[in-house]
């Protein structure tokens, strides 16, 4: 896959040699899908470009499509650990340590890909991107069950995200699909009616024990963190945890309570299923009292 | 301890000899105290018969009053594993676990005490049945931390709690002093507006994992669970969870969520200070948001 | 309509002379209810007698459930005010001021039963007690659209309302079929995790300007009034406001806030629509945030 | 006072004539305020300009204050009504409808500065465009109240919101003094735990009746107002009211409640007092249950 961006306008503009050695490697080992989408120039935006692409995959046969997909590593597989994958699913399944998987998650992910593979005859395609490991087991679960034409079918869908982020990495231009997602909070006091600041806020991918610290942060003068908690690329469906230290926080106000104060550390455990979307999840809390919600 | 009950009138009538044979167990080792207390009957009510029991110790010269706190165990010692106890100290330490700790957990407890013994030149006295592990040894290092008077003071404090847990089992009669305190919940639907029926609620004490669960409990037509959730004795001071089952709830019941849910099990944790209170920890939901209160 | 009270069982033993003269005015002026009522005896409770009376009513012909439903009076009409009604009937109109309606309000009532004996032929029934005026006009207006066989079914199930209070009134013995609703309130103030004491709590019915007022009540150390707001009878639909006044509260017990204060009084506004049930509209504030729900 | 806007660049460099000519009507009739300051030149922003002006009236003597002081016109009096008094004064006061109070206020508002102008022989100064008449009347009261130091530095403070909105209109620069607040709303659905899209929503200043509208507004696919409910100005001091048309929102959206729905239009009351700051106050609701708060 190219590493260097490369405009939309060329692209626009190059013969179908150019465009297939600049677009090829987004579909995992099959040229001819970015071939086939090459007539539909020019595009107008990012987006349009990854739907020619993707109805030119959508519209090839049956036996095409199989070709294309069992081209594709098993999840966690020995060839994920050997290296023969490409380079960008290799990225995408070390971002989740699908590489570093313990013997007996090893062994899971093998069960479940012969599983799989036994009855669909095809490897399972899903976006790591866009998961967690828990999240990722879940969806085996329930793809299993489909019919054939159906897992044909979520497989492709799985293909649409997977090429959608590599597409937006490589090409430059208006138009990029979304791929972000963002996970903010917000402190409020309803002693003060204030912003709560100093806050200590903890995000943890929920299922990791300590490992799943994903970031900490101290709540600033408005009550929110300086940065999102998540932000700059899709969020992974699963379960998260957002603990929130207010014991600590009314202690140093003096505000007055029990001790031990009644509430010290709050959790709020929450799931993401919209990998781009913003989830916004807020805390107003008094020393005796708190609620929180799905905001946007 | 004399196990049978024992009729407030019937002490009143009592004279001295049988007033202390029955209440000489009550204050460890020390049936002065009864002894001293004798002469103020009749009493009106079991907590007028332990304020003045009280009063006849902290009447007493400091050097009585070392003497009877020496006569006191140490907290999950030697001695408590070896027997060299009173009946009752026994079973207070027993419903702790303090007779059954860990090789590790027995280490800091005979350090805390060693150090405790060292300062004060008594033992750690503290009503066990009022607490959790992990508060007794906060109140260890707070109380390490007094000087003499406040100290001696604390220990007297404690003992008015054990004997008067002491008191009401084996003294029938009006105006007990209060013991119990109870800790329930309820739970809200916030999208049908009615009491949430079929959830299920965990309640674990916080710092034990897996050993912590106390009660399952599922609720009924009302929101509530048939039982409270704790009552019958004094609410242990320490760190509280309880977990409700709302997302298996609301798919039972159909409502539209997220897959995963938003909400799946949700964690209200919080301490508990006052033994012989109520708390109410309610839980208001819907799939989106929820919110909780100390209530009474 | 019999003011005495009788039981249940002088009832199940009485000839049919004695049961119709006890119970011939519960179904206005249409003592043949009763009397084909009669041969169901024993009835086990009072239930059942109110539903073997309800089951001869609409077990009749509609010609003579339309003779029926024509002897009642019209809501708010020169009868109502000239007193050409039962005494019940006149009792349960004059409860909500239907004979004290000003000339405007007396106009519209007229205009309504115009149009709805114009269009069905008899009187508009409802059960002025579980009504504000508010209702019973939207009430017209719903089922003046009806069609005429759901209509009649419609002043039928008015007259088992109506009737169930008058058998509840007379008739002594179990099984009473639940007449009376209720509403609470409490109290919690979230900065000190405590029922809110002494707070003024107004409820008023909607619509009615400073007449609404029907409860002033303070609350006690329990966050709530010493009797319910409304109770020993059943709920009025309509609308209705609970004003919390909470700004003098916090005020009084020094609680800061701004001047003036963020939340002073608190309405809280909602519809009753089930006259026989328990509504319980709490509010959990501070200073600077509330909550309530409709609770049970 | 001039119209056009002045650079603040121009008045550094302006000698004390064009300085004066430029100022000099910001201060109610006192040039002499603007001759002082003119030496405190250069200002690096307006901020410092106007706490330059506010210097040199703080630094006058007590005899020149108070002949300053009683070149102000009187609220809502005669002159008012009649015409003598500047420019800027008559449009403060009219944009509170001081100069149309009808005869009874008119009356109360001349009783007022009577009684004020006996007790400390000046009018009543008050910045007209930070209240509302009520939070005027009861400014009234509690100053009346003061010592006669505390009432002209009272005086004073007024003076410098007065002339801080004056001075912000006619000199343009850097780091003007805040003088504009902000109120705005959003409404959460708690069922679909989205923002709640097309909810009407009417503000309200308190105590006025139907003349009362500030503004209606229906909420976006954010869940907020287009623009905010209040924002380009001071924020009145005083009491209001949201009402928000959750009924008609949850019924078009096919929301299951009772009939007529329990929550219809919920008015959330609540008082400004920092006319520069942002009050945010939204709403979280399902068709049983809601909460707000101040946020910010």
């Amino acid at each position: 896959m190219a590493k260097a961006s490369t405009e939309l306008g060329e692209l626009n503009a190059a013969d179908r040699d150019a465009f297939v050695g600049a677009l090829g490697g987004v579909f995992e080992n099959a040229p001819w899908v970015a071939e086939r989408a090459w007539s539909g120039r020019p595009f107008a935006t990012v987006g349009d470009l990854h739907h020619a692409l993707m109805a030119a995959l959508k519209g090839a046969s049956e036996a095409e499509q199989m070709v294309f997909i069992r081209g594709h590593p098993e999840l966690g597989s020995n060839m994920a650990r050997s290296g023969a994958m490409t380079q960008a699913s290799r990225q995408e399944q070390g971002s989740l340590g699908l590489d570093r998987l313990s013997e007996a998650e090893f062994q899971r992910f093998e069960r479940l890909n012969g599983d799989y593979r036994e009855r669909f005859g095809m490897p399972f395609i899903i976006c790591v991107g866009r998961h967690t490991r828990p999240s990722i087991l879940s969806e085996f679960a329930r793809r299993i069950a489909n019919g054939r034409a159906a897992e044909r079918a979520a497989a492709l869908e799985e293909v649409g995200h997977i090429t959608r982020l590599r597409l937006n990495e490589i090409v430059a231009g208006p138009g990029k699909p979304p791929t972000d997602g963002r996970l903010s909070t917000h402190v409020l006091d309803l002693v003060s009616g204030r912003p709560a600041t100093g806050v200590l806020v903890v995000l943890k991918e929920l299922g990791l024990g300590s490992e799943g610290v994903l970031k900490e942060a101290v709540t600033n003068a408005d009550g929110r963190t300086d940065a999102p908690l998540l932000a700059g690329r899709a969020l992974r469906i699963g379960g998260y945890e957002i603990a929130f230290h207010v014991g600590a926080y009314f202690a140093q106000r003096g505000v007055a309570t029990s001790r031990p104060p009644f509430l010290d550390v709050v959790p709020i455990r929450f799931a993401i299923d919209e990998p781009e979307a913003h989830y916004h999840v807020p805390l107003l809390a008094s020393p005796w009292a708190y609620s929180t919600y799905r905001g946007s």
